[in-house]
């Protein structure tokens, strides 16, 4: 990793607008990553892993211990150095912001706890109008230890680009409806067509948190953003396009004018991709299931794709992978844009040694 | 339901040529089903639900008490009434074989249990050469019962039409692999890749057993058959088409050149909706992500589609109901032929009396 001289962006002061950007010349600017995500032409796809900072590693799994993940989501020197962990045994093109979906809705005052093993558990499901007001919205303030975390990290990453992490209204409202996973959301569907009111009420409260937290990273640094609706793929696209596109772009219409590239994803969107770019992405990611090339057209041929190795195939063999890639790599290719990733999070059991490989194969290619 | 006086077809004698069809001026043969299942026109859809008889009816509840799925799939009696129950209440137009996908694993002598609240569990998972060269074939003198089964039935159902079942042999691998239900399927993508000999051996051997199955319901005079590949969903593309698509091709090649309709479906299909039809299928069955005339236009535009209400919509309020209902004929309208379904089975805490009321508005519209 380069520890190049550009310093971290000055805060303009004034939280609606952009802060002033770097130099379009810089280094930073003028990176690998930030040059595929605005539709430039790149010599081959520069190379980031959704949840790389995570338990593949076992440096995370070491500085983890005895730490509960939501403590360690509000420790600065900790978001730090695990952000840092994947971009220096890796050489991936950008870090992703270490954070969890919830912790901005833990910051805005909701009882949430990560269980290990099971995932969010809310204490209080919100499933009627008491509920949904005792969303309240969250302020910056809520949040100064997330905006120190960025300012460090844009400071040691240098010429890497920092992506800002948030989740979407939609799977945020998932959580707190079923009170935790779920297999089938049938109780977030329920609520979304019984009382579409205390819904639309809902989802645009979720709206302004999910703004909230990803501006004040952008303020603070980060040169992109990827907002995360990883349920939304069980939608039908007529439920999509009326109950959760609106708000999505909501998200992104908060962030303003701002020239920073706009990544969004869910597993299992084929039949959602151009909503979710209509929604208000500069990037759409992919899951596995559908091929670069094919999202690429769906979308409109001029939007740049993110994706998309089944993270279940970096179990296998080299040879494997490595065809794998070969063949996303080929596919991205008929796509106007293709920052390479895998078309959902790393798997805890993952060899880094494979992740370190992809990285190294992508950027020979 | 009408008993008309059509007589169940004579099985030929010979196994591998098609039973004497019924006239094709046959009250069975002109039922809706069929002849939307045959691309003719037709004055509103007909309609099955996936899991119409199962565990939403309180008449199937009651007569499982006591008595365990695989007994009850092997026992005639309980078959024919069970797989005649929803016939009765909700007015479909066509019967689905009750069954379970690894009835036909269990009699080519695997030992596999259904244990409630978790599903098929496999004693030996089959992950070694050893293991898939225990699975031997099936033979149809093993399912004697299937036959007497499915001739009781269509003895009974009189003009309305039955149809066979069987899960694809992608579906069947990933159970005998994996040993049992499994979220990422990693077991089953692992083997497919790392030895892909043993994979395609394992498949013939699992294409032989779906075949034999529904050669079997076909021959006691079954009118049509949906192959079940459940989890295909998962894969991309190219595995689809390099490691699963030439067995469930298999399958229906095995079934002749019978006239009778061949609907495939699997969940979260969409990438892979034109593949299934190259497989071999007549009517291509749609989940409730993809709408129905996207699907109809990426199969080619001239095969008919089986879909598509979210199974969790059932449990909603009936003028969301009708709502979706509406939706999806006027989607189906626009495809080259329709089948409502839901697009995935009946949820078992489903309120039957929407069933029903479905049926009554799809043949209104």
């Amino acid at each position: 990793m380069t520890h190049s001289t550009v310093s971290a962006p000055q805060n303009s002061g004034r939280p609606d607008s952009p802060t002033d950007a770097p130099p379009t010349d810089s280094p930073l600017s003028q990176s690998l990553f930030l040059r595929a995500a605005r539709g430039e032409q790149v010599a081959h796809p520069p190379v980031w892993f959704m949840r790389q900072a995570g338990r593949s590693l076992p440096e995370y799994r070491a500085l983890r211990t005895g730490t509960a993940m939501l403590q360690a989501c509000r420790t600065p020197d900790l978001v730090t150095e695990i952000t840092l962990q994947p971009v220096r045994r890796h050489g991936v093109d950008a870090a992703i912001f270490f954070s969890d979906i919830v912790v901005p809705l833990v910051a805005a005052g909701l009882d949430i706890e990560i269980v290990p093993g099971t995932g969010p558990v809310v204490a209080n499901p919100v499933r009627r109008a008491a509920d949904v007001a005792s969303v309240h919205p969250l302020e910056p303030s809520d949040i100064g230890d997330i905006e120190t975390s960025v300012r460090q990290l844009v400071g040691e990453l240098g010429d890497v680009p920092l992506i800002g992490f948030a989740g979407a209204p939609y799977t945020l409202a998932s959580y707190l409806i079923e009170g935790g996973p779920s297999k089938d959301h049938a109780r977030t569907k329920a609520l979304m067509h019984s009382d579409p009111g205390l819904w639309h009420d809902l989802l645009g409260r979720l709206a302004q948190i999910s703004a909230t937290f990803l501006r004040v990273q952008l303020d603070a640094g980060a040169s992109a953003i990827q907002l995360f609706d990883s349920w939304a793929g069980g939608l039908s696209a007529a439920d999509y396009a009326e109950f959760v596109l609106p708000h999505s772009q909501a998200v992104f219409t908060a962030l303003g004018d701002r020239d920073t590239p706009r990544i969004h994803f869910g597993v299992g969107t084929g039949e959602l991709l151009d909503l979710m770019r209509q929604a208000g992405a500069s990037v759409v990611g992919v899951d596995w299931r559908t091929p670069l090339d094919v999202a690429a057209a769906r979308i409109g041929g001029v939007t740049p794709v993110q994706g998309n190795l089944d993270p279940v195939l970096v179990l296998a063999d080299w040879p494997v992978v490595a065809e794998q890639v070969r063949r996303i790599v080929a596919e991205g290719r008929r796509a106007p844009g293709h920052i390479f990733n895998l078309g959902h999070g790393v798997l805890p059991d993952s060899d880094p040694a494979i992740l370190t490989r992809i990285v190294e194969l992508v950027h020979s290619l």
